[in-house]
């Protein structure tokens, strides 16, 4: 059968999800757990790479078993074997068609700032800025909303056969110090959240205008003061599918 | 001249403040920083020891220094010397009779709880509980809050001359999933936050009653049921001196 995997994780301490040789990974860590539990060598399929550093709310992830374990009960059962640092927020079988990557829908991930002075007890998943300027973020964040060809906030070294993508949505929220940046689209380039999140940073610190934001989505250009922000500042909080290829364990 | 220092940092990484041999301790981080600005070995004598593991918003420690820089310089050219976990959010000149741990007057600490499922992103600063009573805690809070002796909320190997000490106040806030309880008293015995977090929490999981509390407090013997919490839930977060003490740089 197949298991689809809800996962939370703080990345600061892994290189990311993906596995690697000599890295630590948030993948070889869950993919250990399950061998622990079931004896088998599984493959962990995932929404999509993050990368080092970068944190999970809700990445998703889907493997196939003949294990005889309850579906719901893999979550309690790999949660045993993991560090506190990674979490199973839930387990379910799902169709065979079903693919963690290829029937995602949507994907949302939240990029956090906090304004002031720097502060330890906010580092860790938040990047420093000395003043956030709310209100032209949000109208830099009209322009990148739709679908465009998003190749000028592509790092390189990522092979994809196209990089127009859809952004449906960008909200910007105030808690206090903190300021999050809600980014939902269809699909997400190498580094575009980041691309993204810098873009916005780089208008409020008046380092570039709207107008210029406008031209670098036309030209694909990326003009020097947009840089990728730090990973971690960055978290895939959601990823969507389909409602019909999730099993009901229940029937 | 003597200089204050108001310190915030993340303990998860250091063995406490403290110096000791063959540990990482926030004192000996800042004591570094200060010998690569000024060239002196100064030590510094904070408002207490916290232990290995636990945060702090506002500790405050003092050193006398002959260095030729502006008290409220020290503040930058310390933190430029430190790393992100921990920083000076202000330094001031005081008196020579000023001492951070004998002129302290009132200190508050926050322990922290977080309801629910266990969570990686917020597991960093706070204690995981299923379940609290808020109600019930309250009611424990208010037979702990006065003077008393607080010999059971004491771990072995501290060597102090009373274990009496005054409780101004306790209180208990909940904002979405975390719950923090706020202690502020005149001075606190070894552990004494993290016995009273373990203290609320024995009364909210009803392993034991309010008559109990009230009866440890009397008799001074702790219930096996009240052990201290976890160090990473506990924060330092104000330490409250007499103004007087306090010279001001601009007169």
């Amino acid at each position: 059968m197949r298991i689809k995997l809800t996962i939370e994780y703080d990345g600061t301490e892994y290189a990311g999800w993906q596995i690697q040789p000599n890295e630590i990974t948030v993948q070889q860590v869950i993919e250990t757990a399950i061998f622990k539990i079931t004896g088998e060598q599984v493959t962990l399929t995932a929404s999509g790479r993050t990368d080092a550093g970068v944190h999970a709310k809700g990445q998703v992830a889907h493997f196939d078993t003949n294990a005889n374990i309850s579906p719901d009960r893999f979550k309690n059962a790999i949660n045993s074997k993991l560090p506190n640092d990674i979490r199973i927020l839930k387990s379910e079988e799902v169709d065979g068609e079903f693919s963690a990557r290829y029937s995602a829908k949507k994907k949302t991930y939240e990029y956090r700032f906090y304004i002031g002075e720097k502060s330890p007890l906010k580092e860790r998943y938040a990047l420093n800025a000395e003043y956030l300027d709310i209100k032209s973020m949000k109208k830099c964040a009209k322009k990148i909303v739709g679908e465009h060809d998003f190749k000028c906030f592509c790092s390189s070294g990522s092979s994809v056969k196209t990089t127009v993508r859809t952004v449906y949505s960008i909200k910007i929220n105030r808690d206090g110090d903190f300021i999050s940046v809600f980014v939902t689209g269809n699909g997400f380039l190498y580094n575009m959240v980041r691309y993204i999140a810098g873009t916005l940073k780089a208008v409020s610190d008046k380092k570039i205008s709207l107008k210029e934001v406008e031209e670098m989505l036309f030209s694909g250009v990326r003009l020097n003061a947009v840089t990728p922000l730090s990973a971690k500042g960055l978290t895939l909080k959601k990823v969507e599918y389909d409602k019909k290829q999730i099993k009901n364990d229940k029937k």
